[in-house]
C-alpha cells in the first residue's frame, strides 16, 4: 500500500511475519513465523467485506482438510456497549477485556478471581460481565440481544447487534452459516480491532480434547492444551493502516483506511496436518519418476531421459552418479517415495527400449520394470500418472 | 537443513532476503529483497548438479521470457591457477579478481589503471591477467586451454578446465550449450564460491545498449547502464553451509555441506518484463467475472451469484456496496481488465435468467450483454473463459 492513491485492495500473502513479544520456543511461539494473510482494504458498504473475509477463512480452513472446526465472532461496540453497561471504568477496559478472552480455557471462578483480586473490578461489576459473556449461539441471538433493554438503550451496542444481524443474512447467502458461533466472550486484540472479531477453533476429538475449564496442572500445560484449538483468526482494524499512510504526519487523523482481514498460522496448520498423516506415507518431495540404469552406470543416458521428461512437464530425478549401484538407486525411489522408475541397460539402449517399474507394485512380474519402446515413454508414463 | 542428518537436498523458494551491504535506494539495491533460489547440496560426482543448476536458470529465465539472455560461466580454481601463474601476490588475489570482474563494464585501460595504481600490482603481471581475461568461448574453449602449458602445469587451473569440459558435456546434453559463454573474465564472490560460478546477462536490444566500454558519464550512471543485464547468478559453495552446521563449533573443518546453486532477481525481472509489456494492457488482479446489478442494487443477489461462481473456481467480484450506480461498476469492472460480467436486474430475476457481456466486444448488440438461462450461467462462462 504505497502513497495515498491506494485506498482500496484485496490481497493475500503467505510469508514470514514478525511480532514483538516474548518468546515461547517449547511452544513454537516464536518472534518470526510464518503466517497467510487475508485482506480487503477500503471503504465500504458495512460488512459486506467483512462478510467474504469470514467465508474466505473457512473455505481455506476447508480445502486444508484441518478438521472440524468453529469460527467464534463477536463485534467491538458490542463489546464497549457490554463494559459500559456493566459499569466498568475507562481504565480497566483492557485489562478487564484481556480477562475476559481467557474465559474459553479457564472456569469463570477463575476469570472472576482475575477481574476482581488482581485487576480491582468491583464484584458486582463482574458478576453483571459474568451474565453476558455466556451469551452464545446463532443468528437468532442478534434479535433476542436486541431484546435486551439495557444493550439496545446503548448505542454502541444496539450498532454492534445490528451490523452483527447484516453479517448473519450476508454469511448465510454465502452458505458458511453452519461454521459460525456468536460468543460475546470472545474478546481479542482490543487494540486495534474496531468490529466485528472472529477466531477459528478446531474442535478436537474427544479423546484428545483438554479437560474443560480444568485448573489442573501447571498453567503452560493448561494454556498449550487449549490453545491448540486456535488456527486463525482476525477481524476489522478501521485505524491501523492510516498510520502508517503516507501525509499522515502532518494530518494524523485524516488519512484513514479501513480494513478488514484474516490470519492463518501457518505452522499451527502443518502441526495439525502432520499429526493427523500417517508419517510413513508422506512424501517428501514432488518427484514423479526416478531415471536408473543397471550394470553400467550409463550417466549420459540417463540424463537425456531426464531432459525428455522434465521437457514434457514430468518432474523426474537420477542419481548424481556416474556408476551408482542399482539398490542404491531402488533406494533413492523408495526412500522418497517416488511412485514411477524408468530403469535402462545396455541391452535396452541397443535394442530402443525403456523398462517402467510402478515402484507400488510389489509382484514379481513388476520387478525389473516392464518393457517398451523408447518413443511409448513419454506417454506411457504420463497415462500411469494420469497426467 | 536442520541438524547434521541432513545433508542432501534439492529446494527452491521465492521469498525475502537480506544482506549486509551499502543500501542505494536510486538503484533499488536494498538490504531487504525478494530473491528465487534454486540450490542442490550434497556430495555428489563432479558437475553433475552443477549442470542441473544452470539447466533450471537456463529453463526459469526463458519461461519467464526476460528477451535473449547469455551465461558467462568461468570456475574458481581456473581463476585460482590464472593469478598464481601471473604471479599476483596472495594478499591482492582478492582486489585483483574484484578488478577483473569490472571488465564488462570498464575498459582494459580502466581494469589496468586500478590494478597498478590503486592496488600497487606490478604492470607486467597486469598485462599477463590482460591476457587470459580476453579468453572467451565455448565448449572448444577447454581443449585450446588445456593445449596451454602454463595452465596445464598448474593443478589449480588444470582441475578447474577438466571440470569445465565435463560440465560442457553435460550442458550439452541437457541442451542448453547455446546460452553457454565461457568467459574467463568472469570473476565473482572470491569470498565463497569454490568452483563453477556463473551470471545470466539480458542481452539488450542495440537501441538501449549502455555504450561498450565507455568511461563517459558519472560512474554510477555507467555502473546502472551497465549491470541492468545480470538478472541471476550462482555457483558452487562448498564451504559454506557447513559453517552453520550444527556441531561446527566442535570440529570445525569436519562438516561440510557441498552446494550449487542459482538466483534470480525476483524485482529485476518484474521491472524488465514491466518494461517489456505495454503498461494499459496490465491486469491488475485475476478476476474473472464481475457480478453487477441495473438499478436496484440486488446485493443479496450478487452475492449469492459470486458464491456459486467462487464454488466452481470461477474468481468473481461484485461491487461491496448495496446499491451502487450501473456506470460504477462498468468502471470497475474496465479499470480492472475484467473480461466478462454478469449483470442482473429485477426482470432476470422474475425470469430465471441473467445477462452476461463480454466486457471485451464493443459491438452494439452486446451493449447490455446477451441473455441465457441462470441454470446455463456457470457452463456459459467457464466456455468463455476456456476453463
Amino acid at each position: 500500500m504505497n502513497g495515498t492513491s491506494t485506498q482500496q485492495m484485496k490481497r493475500y500473502q503467505i510469508a514470514k511475519v514478525y511480532r514483538r513479544d516474548q518468546p515461547a520456543m517449547t511452544k513454537g511461539r516464536m518472534r518470526e513465523f510464518y503466517q497467510c494473510d487475508f485482506d480487503i482494504a477500503g471503504s465500504y458498504d458495512n460488512m459486506i467485506p467483512d462478510a467474504e473475509a469470514i467465508t474466505v477463512m473457512i473455505e481455506a480452513l476447508t480445502a486444508l482438510s484441518v478438521g472440524d472446526f468453529k469460527i467464534k465472532i463477536n463485534h467491538r461496540q458490542i463489546l464497549d456497549g457490554m463494559f459500559a453497561i456493566c459499569g466498568v471504568p475507562e481504565d480497566k477496559i483492557r485489562p478487564i477485556s484481556s480477562a475476559v478472552d481467557k474465559s474459553d480455557k479457564l472456569s469463570w471462578e477463575e476469570v472472576r478471581k482475575e477481574m476482581v483480586e488482581e485487576k480491582g473490578l468491583d464484584g458486582a461489576v463482574a458478576d453483571k460481565i459474568g451474565e453476558y459473556i455466556k451469551l452464545k449461539g446463532g443468528q437468532e441471538l442478534c434479535s433476542s440481544l436486541l431484546e435486551n433493554a439495557e444493550l439496545s438503550n446503548n448505542s454502541s451496542a444496539k450498532e454492534g447487534i445490528e451490523s452483527m444481524k447484516l453479517l448473519f443474512e450476508y454469511l448465510e447467502i454465502f452458505g458458511v452459516l453452519d461454521k459460525i458461533s456468536f460468543d460475546l466472550s470472545l474478546a481479542r486484540g482490543l487494540d486495534y480491532y474496531t468490529g466485528v472479531i472472529y477466531e477459528a477453533v478446531l474442535e478436537l476429538p474427544e479423546e484428545i480434547a483438554p479437560p474443560s475449564k480444568s485448573s489442573k496442572g501447571s498453567k503452560e500445560q493448561d494454556e498449550e492444551q487449549t490453545r491448540i484449538g486456535s488456527i486463525a483468526a482476525g477481524g476489522r482494524y478501521d485505524n491501523l493502516v492510516g498510520m502508517f499512510a503516507s501525509g499522515s504526519s502532518k494530518k494524523e487523523s485524516n488519512v484513514k483506511i479501513p480494513c478488514v482481514g484474516i490470519s492463518i498460522g501457518v505452522e499451527r496448520v502443518f502441526s495439525i496436518l502432520l499429526k493427523q498423516a500417517k508419517m510413513e506415507e508422506i512424501k517428501s518431495n514432488a518427484v514423479q519418476v526416478y531415471v536408473m540404469s543397471v550394470r553400467d552406470g550409463l550417466l549420459k543416458e540417463r540424463m537425456a531421459i531426464c531432459k525428455e521428461l522434465w521437457s514434457h512437464d514430468i518432474a523426474a530425478e537420477f542419481m548424481y552418479k556416474a556408476k551408482p549401484k542399482l539398490q542404491n538407486q531402488f533406494n533413492a525411489c523408495d526412500r522418497d517415495h517416488i511412485p514411477l522408475a524408468v530403469i535402462i541397460g545396455e541391452q535396452e539402449l541397443l535394442d530402443n527400449k525403456v523398462k517402467i517399474k510402478n515402484m507400488g507394485d510389489k509382484s514379481s512380474e513388476q520387478a525389473g520394470g516392464l518393457l517398451y519402446d523408447r518413443d511409448q515413454m513419454v506417454s506411457t508414463l504420463k497415462t500411469m500418472l494420469k497426467m
